[in-house]
C-alpha cells in the first residue's frame, strides 16, 4: 500500500492573552508547560496585533484569557489569539474563558433586546474553536449557546474547602442572597455535610405596595456563621444588604464566598465598610492591588483549570475530577 | 433597464399537523384563513407522509403543531412538514409550538447528558424554519438555542384574566410551588394588581439529614384563595404536594393554574382527588376526554396565537400586544 | 519547544439504543467490547432521557440503533444519544443504522412533499455524525444525501452464501419481483455463478386499459426453485403476489430473500399461508415473537457490521471487506 | 414610528451564459424580456471573466447556461455568473440547467468514487443561489441532493405532442431500451392513452455465461410504430442496438424521442445510419450543424422553461403547469 | 386558494452606535428619517446593554457605526446591535462600518499571525448582516472576506471637489507618499483633469546598505501645490516625512487629503508643525476637539453613505452614484 | 472502562491530477512515496470519472494539482478527486494548487463583477478540503479568503539561488516591471545582498494627456545586469516592454525570474526575440515542448513542495523552512 506511516503524537500547547498574566503563569506551573511565547500590542486606536513566538501546528492548544473590564478588548483579543491558532494549523482549539463574557445577558427580558451570550458563543465558534472550558457559567442553559463541548468546572469544591478548613467548627448555615440562587446554597450545604439553610427575601407588603423593599431573612441565622454565596460581586450593592439583614436578624458572623471577583466600584468600599467578616473569591479574574480590602481573599483557580486541561488533553473524565458534579 | 417588473404580494398560508386538531382550528377561525389542505399518513413502520393539497410558492407560511405524547411521532411530522414547505419555495416558514418539545433537558445536569432542547431548536433550523413561536419556555433561555428570531408568547393574560374575574372578589394570594417559580409568580401578583405572594418550600432538618422532605409555605395563605401557578403540569406530583401544604397551612381555597396541560398518568387522578378547587390551563396540548375531570377548565390559546401570526404577517409588534413582558 | 508530548492513542466505544438489544449484543460479541453502559428512559409524555455511564472523552464513538415501529421514536433516541456523545468530547462519532429510516421518500413523486430521506440525513448531520454505516440502502442515491463519508454494506453475501449451502444442489433462479429489482436481481444471479434470472411484470392489456393488472412472468421459472429477492418487506402484498405468480407458471419451489424485515401486519399473516418454502432475512431490524412464523429464517447482520466498525477503527478498506461491491 | 415605507416591487430579469444562445434568446422572447448585458471573455489559460451591464440591485435573477462539451467551462462559468449576481445584490437567484452537470454520477457504484451531481450540487449551492430548475433529470434523488427548491420540470408534454400528432394514427407502442427505464415509459403509455408497452431487455443465456448478450424484446412489437424513449443520447450505443433489435422482432418503424441530445461522437453517425426513422429531441443542448443529420428533429424547450421562470416570478403554481407530474 | 394577501411594503430604519452621534444625525438629515431609538448603556465591566425603543420587525435596516479607539468597544456594540436587529426580525440588515475595523491587518506577514480583517468579517456574518456598506477599504480584497454583498463607496469624489474648488487655479501636482499608494494617486489625477502625479519614494544607497533611508521625490514638484494622498492618518509618520521631502525638492505648498482621521498621538502636533498648508478628511470617524488644529478641514461624508443607503433601498445602481468607480 | 485501545498512527499519501504529471512524479520522488493509483478518464462531453486504486481511509491526503489552461477542466478535476478522498474516508485533505486559479480576479474593479478567487477559495471548501498549500499568490490577501490553514509557500529561495550562482558575480540589479509590484523587487534585492533597485514606470505626460504611454525607467540600470522579477508572465506583453525599456535605458544584460509560466500565445515568440537573456521560471505550471524557446528555463518546485508536505505531515514548521518569509 503507497504512503508513509508514521505513529501519531500529541502536543499540549497553552497560550494566554493579556489580561491576567498571574493566573496564565499558574496554570503553567501547575501543568509543567511554558506558556507559548507571543507578541502583542496595541495599534493606537486600539487594534491589537498578535503573533506566537514558536510553532503550533499540529498542537492541541489550550488559549486561556480572562475577561475583566475593559471586557470587549480581552475578548477581541481572546477571539484574534483562535484566529491565529486556526490558520497555524493546530490540530484542536480549546478556548478557556473562567468567567464567560456576557454570561448575564442571557435571555431576552423584553422585545428588542440582544441573546448577547449567544453572540458571544457563536463569535468564539466563528473564530474557530472546537471545545470551551469555563468556570461557573451565570446560567447553566449557555452551555447550550454552543454545538460543541464545554466542560463546565465549579469552584464550589475550593471554595468550600477553605470554608469548611476555617468555619467548620463554627455553627454555619448556608445562605442564597436572593430567591434565585437557592440551587447554589443547597449545594454547597450538601457539600459542608448537610448543614442548614437559608436565604434573603425581597418581601413587598401586598397592603403598602408602593413602599420600599424590605430585606427578609427566611431560615435561623441567629447566633451563627453565615455564609453567603453568589456566583459573582459586580458593585456588590445586593451582597451588601444581605450582609446587613443578616446582622440584624442576629447572625454572629458573615463570611461572603464567590466564584468571580468582578468588583466594579463601588464594590471594594461597600465591602470593607459592610461589617463582612471575610470575603472569598477566585482568581478567575484578576483583582489588582488598588480594589483589594483588609477582608478579601483570593484562591487560586489554576489547580483546577490546570486538571481540566490535562483530563481533556488525556481524554480522561472531567466528570469524574469533580465529584460528578460538572 | 432591462427585466419585468411588479408590486410584490404577501399571502398567509396557515398549515397544521395532526396532533391537535381542535386548537389548528381555531387559529383558523380566529384569523379567518382556512387551514392548508394536507395529506398525511402512516406507514405501517410509523414513517409520516405527508403532502400539501395546493401551492405554497411565494407565501409566508406558519406550520403549526402541537407535541402531546407520542412526542416524538409530532416532533417527526412538524420537522417533514416545514421540508416539504421549504422545497415546495415558501418565501418564509414560522414554526409554531405552543408547547416547545424536550424543554425540560435544556441543560447538563451531569456529564455525559446531551442538551436535547438545543437539539430540538437544531433539528427545526436543519429541517428550514426562518422564526419559531411558543407559549411559555420552561427556562427563556431556550430562545437563545436558535440563531434566528422566536417570539416568545405568553398565556399570563389569558389566565389571569380569567382568575380576576372569577376569583378577583376573594382575597386571594398567588402561590410558587417552589423557590424555582418564584420569578413567575412575582408577574402573576404583579398582573392581578400587587397582591400577596408565598411559595412552598421544601425543607429539610439540618438534624436529620436523612429523615423525609417538609413542605413548609412560606408567606400568609391561611384564610386565603391561593392561586397556585406553574407552567406546566406533568403527572402533577409536585402540585398536589404543594395543595395539601396550602391546605395544611390554613388556605380556604386553592386554584391551579398552568398553561401546558401535559396530564401524564396519574395526574387526572391526583388533581381530582386533590380537594383543589379549580385546575385552569390552556389548550397548547390536547386534553384527551378520559383525561377531563370535574376540576379543569381549559382555555384557549388559539386567540394569543392567531394575534401573534397576524402581527408577524403584518410585521407589527408582538412585543406591544402583550403588555411589554415578552 | 514549549509543549507537553504524548503519543496518540484511540479507543473504540459501542453505543447501542434500546431497539434492538439483541443486535447490540451479537455485535459487542462479534468485537470483543461490552456496549457502552447507558441510562436510557421516557418521560410520561414519551420525552426520551439517555446518559452513559462512562466516559467517551477521545473516543472513537460507534452508535447502533435498529428503526422499526415507531420508528420516529428510535430515530430522536438515536439523535439524542448522538448529541450526548458530541458534547461528551468523543472524538468521532459514526452512526449504524442498518436499516436507515425513511429510506423509502428519496425523492418528490409530486409536487409539495418532502424528501424525508434527505431530510434525515440533515438530523443525522446536524445532531454530530462524522460518518454513517447502513445496509442495503433503498436506493443508493441515498449516499449521496450526505456530504461525508457512508459505509453502504450489503447483506447479499450473507443471505446468498446461506442459500447456496441450502439450495446449491437444486435448479434454481433468481427472481426480481418486478421491473425495478432488476439490478439486484443481477447481482445475485452473478454471485450465485451466473445462473438464470426472471421477474415478475406488471402488465397492462393496452386493448382493456381499465382491467385489473396481471402478474406476468418473464424469464424461465418451471420446474425451478425461485430465489425472489428484495431489499425489504413491510406488508408483503407485492412479495405474496410474486409468489403466487411463480407458483402459477409452474415453480417448484419458492424461497423469498430479504434483508429488512419490516414485517408491518399482516405480512405475517400472508408470508405464512402464501405457500413460500422458506423466508429468509436478516436481523436489520428486530423480529418480535408474535411475527415469528415457521417459514422464518433470519441470519444475524452482525458479524457484518462487528467488521465494518473493526475496519472504520483501523483504516482498513472496508471496500475490500465485501468484494468490491460496496 | 420611524422609518421610509415605501410599496415592495418586484423585478425579473434573466441573465444566460454563452455556451447556448439560440437557447436563451428563445426563452427571452417567450418571456417578452431581453436577456441581462454581459460581458464576457476568456483569459488565454481559459480563465472567465464576466461583468453585467446594468444594475441587477434587488432583482429576482434568473441564470440559464447549457451543459454541452466542455461541461466543465460552462458549469464554471455559470457559477461565476452566480457570483456576479450575488455580490451585486439580487433579491433572488433561481439557477436555470436544463442538463444537469454531472448527473450521471449520481451514486458510488464501488468504493473511492466521487459523488460528482452531489458535489455539483453543492458548488452551485455554495456559490449562491437560493433555487435551481432543471429538465428531466437522470435520477429523481438528484433533487435531494439541493437544501433548497429545486422546479424538475419534464419535457414529456413537448415531446409526446408532438409524436401524438404526427404519429398517432399509426399503431404504436412505447419501448424501454432496458429495464431501468421502464418507469418513463410507463408514463408515456399512459399520456399517449394508455397504449402499448415493451422494452428491450440484455439477457444472458445462463449456459453460455461468457456468451456474448442478446438483446431481446419483451412485447408486442411486430408490424408497429415503436416510440423508443430515454432521458439522454451520448454516444448512442445503446439506442442503437435496440433499434436493431426492434426491426429483427418486425417493428415496422422506429422512432426514438429523448429530452438531451449530448450526441457525442460517433453518435450522429451511428443514428444516421441505423434506419431510425426520427429521432426527436430537445434543445436543452445546442446541436452544432456538423452534428446534425436527416431524422433528426429538435423541438424547443423554451416555452416549458419560460413558462416555468414566469410561474416563479409571480409565485405560481409550478406542479399545476405539468398536469401534477412535477 | 386558501390563504390572506396584501400588498408587500419596505420600511427602511436607520440605527446608530454610540461613537459617532455627529455622523448619525447628519446621515439621518440627509435621508429624512429619525434615527431608531435605542437605549445603550455599559455594565461597571465594560459589558454592553442595548435596546431598541420602537418595532423594527420587517424592517430594511441599516445599523452605522464609527469605530474609532477604542475601537474593540464600538464593534462589539456594533455586533451587539445587529444581534438585537436580528431577533427582533428586520428582514434585511445592512451595516454600515465607514472606517472599516482591522482593516490593515488583511493579510499574513508572517507565519502565526492572524488575519483580523477577514475574522471582523465573519464576525459581522455571524452577527447576522445580510450586507456591508464601507468606504474607501484598505484593501480592496477585503471585500472578497465577505461571501455577500459589500457596497465600497469612495471618498475621492467628495475630497476632489473641494480640493479642486479651492486649489484648482494654482499649479498643483497629485502625490502618493509611497509606492503602494500610486493607484490611489492615479484615480486623483484623472479625476482632476489628468495634472501631474508624483510619489515619495524610500530609497536606501546599494552602497551603503546600513545607512538611513532616505525619502526622494518622483516627478515635477518644484514650484509646485501638491495635493498628498493617502487613505487613512494614523500617527502621521509617513505623511509628514513626505511633507518635508516635497518641501525640501521646492513644493510651493502641500496640501493633504485623506479619507480615515484616525489621528491618533502625536498625529495632531505632527501635522500641526509640519508645514502642510491644509489636512483636509472626511469624518468616517469623529475628530474630538482636542484633537483639532488649524488646518484641518474635516468635510462630512454624510450625503454619500445616506444615497448609499437610499439607493440600497431602492434597488437603485450604487455603482452608477460612484461615477463607475466603485 | 468499556473499548478497544490501541495506538494511533499516521499515513501520508500522495494524489495528482493529470494536469502535470510529471510535476508529481518529482514531488514523489523527492518525498520517497509512490502517487497513488488512480482510475481517471473523460466522458465525451467533458465529464470526469476518476477512482482511486486503493484504500486512503484514516489517510493524511495530499492532493497536487497544476492548473494550465484549460484551467476550468483541471479545477473541476481537482475538486472532484477531493469529494472523492472526502467520501472515501480520509482524515485530512491537504490540496496543492502551486498556482492558484483565478488568482487574479481577487477584487471587484467595478460594480457587477465576481471576486472569482474567493468563488475558487469556497469551491474548494465545498468540496472539503482541511487545508491549502499554494505558491506565491498573486495577492497574499487570498489567503483570508479560506476560513482554513493555508500555507504560503515561495518561490524566491529557489530562483533567487540560480540567478545568484549565474549573475552574482555580475554588477546587477533588481528590476520591477511595474509600481505594483515593487514590494517584491525589495524582497529580491534584500535576499540577494542588499543590491540596487529600479522600476519601470508608465507616465503620462500631463500636458498631452491624450498621447500614449511612455515607459519610464526608476533607478540605475545603465551598464548593469537587470533582474526583472513578476509572479507570472501570462501573454508577456508587459515583461516584454520592460525588456525594452531596460535595453534603451543602457541595461547591459535582462534577465527574467518568475513563478508561473503561463506563458499564453504569442508569449514565446515575444520572449524569444524580445532580446532578453534568460527567462528564468519554476514549473508550477508544464511548460509544453512547443512552448520552449532557446533562453527558458524552468527550475523544479517539487523540493519546495515535497518540504512542506512533509513538514505538514510532520507538524514541523513550514515558517521555519522558509526563512520566516512566509
Amino acid at each position: 500500500m503507497s504512503g508513509i506511516v508514521t505513529t501519531g503524537e500529541k502536543r499540549l500547547v497553552l497560550a494566554s492573552g493579556r489580561a491576567h498574566p498571574v493566573l496564565a503563569q499558574e496554570v503553567s506551573e501547575e501543568l509543567g508547560v511554558e506558556v507559548l511565547p507571543m507578541d502583542a500590542w496595541d495599534f493606537a486606536n486600539g487594534e491589537i496585533y498578535v503573533r506566537y513566538g514558536e510553532s503550533v501546528r499540529g498542537s492541541d492548544a489550550f488559549v486561556l484569557q480572562s475577561h475583566p473590564a475593559s471586557i470587549n478588548t480581552w475578548l477581541m483579543e481572546h477571539l484574534i489569539m483562535i484566529d491565529a491558532l486556526k490558520r497555524a494549523s493546530t490540530k484542536r482549539i480549546t478556548a478557556i474563558a473562567p468567567s464567560f463574557p456576557y454570561a448575564r445577558q442571557d435571555k431576552k427580558h423584553r422585545g428588542r433586546e440582544p441573546i448577547s451570550a449567544r453572540l458571544v458563543a457563536d463569535l468564539y465558534q466563528t473564530a474557530g474553536i472546537d471545545r470551551m472550558i469555563s468556570v461557573d457559567l451565570h446560567a447553566p442553559q449557555v452551555q447550550g449557546y454552543f454545538d460543541r463541548p464545554v466542560d463546565h468546572l465549579m469552584a464550589l469544591p475550593i471554595l468550600s474547602k477553605y470554608v469548611e478548613g476555617k468555619y467548620g467548627q463554627e455553627d454555619i448555615v448556608v445562605v442564597s442572597p436572593d430567591a434565585g440562587r437557592i440551587r447554589v446554597a443547597e449545594q454547597w450545604a450538601k457539600r459542608l455535610g448537610g448543614i442548614g439553610l437559608a436565604f434573603v427575601h425581597k418581601s413587598r407588603d401586598p397592603k403598602r405596595p408602593n413602599q420600599a423593599v424590605a430585606k427578609r431573612v427566611i431560615g435561623e441565622v441567629s447566633g451563627k456563621t453565615c455564609i453567603l454565596v453568589d456566583d459573582m460581586i459586580d458593585t456588590a450593592g445586593t451582597i451588601v444588604q444581605a450582609v446587613e439583614a443578616l446582622h440584624s436578624h442576629g447572625a454572629t458572623k458573615v463570611v461572603v464566598a464567590t466564584t468571580h471577583p468582578i468588583l466594579s466600584d463601588p464594590a471594594t468600599e461597600r465591602l470593607r465598610t459592610s461589617g463582612v467578616a471575610e470575603v472569598i473569591c477566585t482568581n478567575t479574574l484578576p483583582v489588582p492591588p488598588e480594589k483589594e480590602f483588609e477582608q478579601l481573599t483570593q484562591l487560586s483557580i489554576a489547580p483546577l483549570i490546570a486538571r481540566a486541561i490535562r483530563a481533556v488533553f488525556d481524554d480522561g473524565s472531567v466528570t469524574s475530577l469533580f465529584d460528578g458534579e460538572v
